[in-house]
């Protein structure tokens, strides 16, 4: 028997608002809506057109997104940390965590937090 | 600037309780641990390699995970959708949905619940 890890979906109180985010500021492509009875989805790609997140907007909740102590990160790779971060500051995303070269890893890493509240981690890789 | 979607990181109650879930059950790999001061991480890959998911659980933390109403599944893809489900079933997954071909998508589903009570969505594509 084959498995593999597929994409993952995350609740939001607002599609649009948080389809905005991940397309424009994050810089996913929009891939495709779904629309099911009460649920409104949006599964978002990366610019490789690999694995993605997918967004669901229930119509019969209201209010903001409970966290409670489930989901922590995602995980978002790019070619430029500093830059996507500070792009993310500037759309009004809090900071969890400047920009920051690790030393055990040759990566820099940025913590910052989508519109809903959900924690991203930015991560650029170094070749050296 | 380029940006993709990487893995992502749920917390558990019981990190060996929810490997040996994803390795026995799910049929995952363990791709790597990472010990982080109070946190204890592993990461599995699916058979083919490919996106993974992050497995936390917090040492100063007890009790179960509130799932507050944030994270709402993952998916795995599999060749044999109603053997993964009676395999997690017999294991002492919680059913949220038998097995079903769906008319709209050529896709067999099933839900199921992980130790901690994520939802996994079973996914297995139909060629006609």
């Amino acid at each position: 028997m084959q498995t593999n890890v597929g994409h993952f979906c995350i609740n939001v109180a607002d599609l649009e608002r948080s389809v905005t985010f991940y397309e424009e500021v994050m810089g996913l492509k929009l891939d495709q809506r779904i629309q099911i009875p009460n649920v409104n989805e949006a599964i978002l790609v990366g610019q490789d057109g690999s694995s993605g997140i997918q967004l669901a907007e229930h119509l019969d909740r209201t209010g903001v997104i409970d966290h409670g102590n489930a989901f922590w990160k995602l995980y978002i790779h790019t070619d430029d940390c500093e830059g996507l971060f500070r792009k993310a500051i500037e759309a009004g995303s809090t900071s969890n965590g400047a920009p920051q070269r690790l030393e055990q890893w040759p990566v820099t890493i940025a913590f910052i937090t989508d519109p809903d509240g959900y924690e991203i981690e930015i991560v650029q890789s170094h070749s050296e």
